[in-house]
């Protein structure tokens, strides 16, 4: 895989503190001619689950070769490993936590190199922030086409990650929201790919809180304004919103990451 | 018009979610030199008026040959047009719902073309994400070289936004609040253009909420730190301030948005 | 020094507002290849102290030759002056209240430039916002190579910045919170030299609020979740924090910046 020369971070490191600038520095005082681009830096603080799925959603509109640094970090400091992913068109860089687990589950095929050799690190290693002095020195190197072997030991076992994923129950898919956006969109852990089998037959009914719909949308202005609506938005994932509202508001405030969806296709065949 | 290279992003996505990261992946997928700048991603979500007030604002301290991607696009997937505008100095491109009527109609020679050429777009367009699928490529496309005449037809029906002007109010000039920066600064929508005729006799009266002004100021500490002040901001309107404080905060916490603004120039001569 | 081509800025404009990609436009339509990094922009609105300090402490991780730009500015429009510093490594560019002053105090031998030279600015100079019009165009000429000195004349007066240090008090040294991180971490004033002398005994006690901590501890995890612990953080300061918790939350809600924070060294050997 040929570097793209692009590195993306993704953090819970906010946009008030320089963390994120120091680990800019960083990388352009190894790769003047880097681009470096934020893909987020507001996970909730500490949420590997969080930071996974974003990676998971993010990643791959970007150009092969493309860097990718995650830095959600509890451990810092303390046991967990530093890696490296190799996937077939892209490198991660971050801890070893779970960060990256959907992804090297869906690619299969991962090299994962444990990060071992302090000659790509910062000088000063600090025990509390590996993003600035290992994930971002890493990165820009690899950027340059330094190879992943040369920085460390390939390992077998990285560790996994817990994702609530949606479960059969009759004739109904019970899943969860998993995020919600600024638009206050109920984003679900039902993908377009679980849905398949059903969409043929559109007989399908939603429930989220005390909210039915009775059909699936293909935009928000499908509905009126300010009635709820199911779609499966731009990530393709069933997501709840309100047309020109705020799912999460105007739901009667109940609904939240956590919150159960059921998707019933059983209904009107049954009755 | 020969493109400078350089794209800025103006929407309502904010920086949590990745929405504004996936433009950028896909524009660099399409233009790897291209230049990317942030204008603001904060936007009240879905509306299209704060939206065209900040593009105004700000596209012109761009090099000529930019193109400015606006997403403000509460109408996504129905019936609104995509568009791209071509204005003497500046491509714009994003949804035809007036967020770039204020352009076009200071402009007056714009070319309009209603995107319409698959072929510039992403293979798959989602419903609800165009900004992604195909306002990105077509400004990575515009970035390059790329005809805008190429890429669809044009239309000489742009949809218009209402703007509220000030209005003449027999010897005063009644505007209103259109802005609220990080400052509490509050910034109307009278310009140094509306007030130019009145400015040498220096006899008015600024009036908004319960606060009188009797002068018109060219600095924040040409007052007393804490006193409110009025002067012409560095975007040529009408703003009302607070010295080392916030206006609208400390002037009572009544004005917003909206809040009337009355500049009368008759005072002092017709008494 | 030769220039990097890479500019920085640290501002109090916030994201929503579009002053920030002003400056930007107005950077890249001098100098087109500039590459531009935000440290940060939401420094507390007119917080010079915090912008000092944000500096202080990101500046050094980027390449000798970067312009670092810093616009907390109060006093825009009034006497102060626009200043450029030139330190050993690098540029900084804004106004003269104590923003730098902590840079120029710690190099040495930094030389002063008062900003004088208008042909280097943008045209017209609004009274309220030097950022885009004054310290913009500076900074995008200092990065192609202009001499510092053609753009104004030395002075040897800039103004001072009081920083509070901590201070011995007997047997320990009272420091305080001088600023929270997203994490909520309490980062103090009281450095890694000011506790070097006392390091080897270990025999220290330090206290914030009701909390008493026995021990320095290395990195978060050292101590069970949820736990208080102090540290010496990321830059170099005594940081007091909870392991995945948030010490500005969880310490009774009493810590805030200003809070004191004692080190007490001679606990065990005095008893």
């Amino acid at each position: 895989m040929t570097p793209s020369g692009i590195i993306t971070l993704t953090t819970d490191f906010g946009r008030r503190d320089p963390y994120v600038a120091m680990m800019k520095g960083v990388i352009l005082s190894i790769n003047r001619g880097a681009r470096i681009v934020d893909i987020t830096h507001q996970i909730a603080a500490g949420s590997i689950a969080e930071g996974a799925s974003i990676l998971k959603d993010a990643h791959r509109f970007f150009p092969s070769g493309t860097v990718h640094v995650g830095v959600v970090d509890p451990g810092v400091g303390g046991p967990r490993r530093p890696i490296a992913v190799v996937a077939e068109n892209y490198f991660f860089v971050g801890p070893d936590n779970g960060l990256f687990w959907p992804l090297i589950e869906a690619d299969g095929q991962c090299d994962v190199i444990r990060l071992t050799h302090e000659r790509y690190w910062m000088n000063k290693i600090s025990a509390t922030f590996h993003g600035r002095d290992i994930f971002a020195p890493v990165a820009a190197h690899l950027s340059q086409g330094v190879a992943p072997s040369a920085m460390g030991e390939a390992i077998d076992d990285p560790m996994p990650l817990q994702v609530p994923l949606p479960r059969k129950e009759g004739s109904a898919l019970a899943g969860e929201v998993v995020r919600i956006d600024r638009f206050g969109n109920l984003i679900t852990n039902i993908s377009r790919e679980h849905l398949a089998p059903f969409l043929e037959s559109k007989d399908l009914i939603i429930r989220i809180g005390g909210v039915v719909l009775q059909t699936l949308s293909t935009t928000y202005s499908d509905v009126p304004e300010a009635q709820p609506l199911a779609l499966i938005g731009s990530s393709n994932a069933l997501e709840i919103a309100v047309n020109r509202g705020n799912a999460a508001h105007d739901l009667g405030g109940q609904c939240r990451v956590g919150t159960a969806v059921v998707v019933d296709f059983g209904h009107s065949t049954t009755h």
